[in-house]
């Protein structure tokens, strides 16, 4: 596995194994990987023929009072867990190198990161759409994965690279969850073994929705209350907002006859959580 | 020469250039070509194996009531004189395919914007860039030529290769004139024979100011009133700015001390026409 942290560095690998002909498969980190990490590295190793990994702590995508600094970062076991699935680069640049000084140029991706996260988390679609756009010139993949448990995320970079006419396919990859269904986060470690205990009502919450859905219960109201009495009776849980939206534009729904999402996001201690689950697949584009 | 106007079309074509090992040098433009477009072609067909000239009137780069719907246009003498140059492949996509609909993401280049054109057409480099963004994206240019006329342009772009990683080179062409000094621009045709003889002096106002600082003036003051006193001898021009910066960071410098660029704009009849001068070479990176 080679290691890269120069950015010309990464530059001239991706020309070289694009003149070879080799399909890159890229998966952009914050590192600290659990299985969701490795099951994205495992997609892409189906999917290229190089599979590059970044490893980068995004400054730009938090906010001021967020956890940039005491991120959980732990490079020698990320990659140690990298080697093991057979990735064959790590781009880990610093943040100096991401971002030198005179530093002035960023993405916005407008209506997308309005609702949900973006509501709560005003600059932190910008930072990501931004660090998103320099990796992939960085990288040049063919081919990028993100998970689907940060739905906003790979709705935001799904709209970036249409609109912006990046020559990439982005894969969406279904949230890997601990065995009660709680889904992995590197958050997950700021967790006491009471609030790990009561992170499991995010997802049975919307486990229930999603079967009220089935039942034919459609109005938002009424599956956004089961939700939150559920959370509720996690005295540790927290809710920032539980939202049933368009799949594709991330709008609110009120009534649910179509394709829709539930989206849910908690404070639980000092861990920010979030989940979703698709409560109707639907017949709209 | 080959017509593409399909994204897709355009993507596939880059890329198998590439695969072939052939440089694609890149003109963006336009349309409405003078001597100073074909100078930028003649410029990148020495540079690169295939020169590929897009023609795309930008709408996110007007304003609302500036010329956009008016902006000359003339397809078929375009494509004659891309054609003598030797232009191999022209870019011509619609608005529509540019923009479809829920098109909503924007490269925003921050503090170089703020001064000059930026304080009077406030979307106008966030329209500049997103579509060169765009553009750089669909052609994967190895080198890209812009015009020295448009110096705030050049550096809006500069900075957003830079800063996100954009893999190519930046060419700055020197501004073509007429032979009285008139920078040649494709505005130059809203001009009525009085306002032409007029516009002379904007160029005239630069070179005066230019021989003041060679004899040593460096007080902004003093070489913005010269430029003000000649400019004003012609009735039909209306200075909306005239500004000695430093030619990176584009802030406004007071005294001429080290590298500094004066940059004027000014409405003249119908067309708003913009010019510019180096004062000083400087030793400032």
């Amino acid at each position: 596995m080679e290691l890269i942290s120069c950015i010309t560095d990464m530059h001239r690998k991706a020309d070289a194994l694009r003149r070879e002909g080799k399909t890159i498969a890229f998966v952009p980190t914050m590192g600290y990987f659990h299985e969701g990490h490795l099951e994205l590295m495992r997609q892409a190793k189906n999917w290229g023929d190089v599979v590059i990994v970044s490893i980068f702590v995004n400054p730009t995508q938090f906010g001021p009072g967020e956890d940039y600094e005491r991120y959980p970062r732990d490079m020698e076991r990320d990659l140690s867990m990298a080697g093991k699935v057979g990735v064959n680069i790590i781009f880990n640049p610093s943040a100096q190198e991401m971002y030198p000084a005179r530093y002035q140029t960023y993405v916005e991706v407008e209506q997308v990161t309005q609702n949900l996260c973006g509501a709560s988390r005003p600059i932190h679609f910008r930072g990501v759409a931004t660090v998103v756009a320099k990796l992939f010139n960085i990288v040049k993949p063919h081919v990028a994965f993100f998970g689907q448990k940060d739905y906003q995320q790979l709705v935001t970079v799904t709209r970036m690279v249409a609109d912006l006419n990046i020559d990439l396919k982005i894969v969406g990859v279904p949230t890997f969850r601990e065995s009660d269904g709680l889904a992995m986060s590197s958050r997950n470690s700021y967790l006491t073994p009471v609030q790990r205990r009561d992170a499991r009502n995010l997802y049975r919450a919307l486990q229930r929705a999603q079967i009220l859905a089935a039942q034919g219960v459609t109005r938002t109201e009424l599956l956004v209350n089961e939700v939150r009495k559920i959370i509720s009776s996690a005295p540790s849980i927290e809710i920032d907002y539980m939202k049933v939206c368009n799949p594709a534009t991330l709008e609110d729904i009120s009534e649910v006859t179509d394709t829709a999402v539930l989206a849910i996001a908690a404070q639980v201690g000092r861990a920010r959580l979030i989940d979703n689950i698709v409560l109707k697949e639907g017949t709209r584009a």
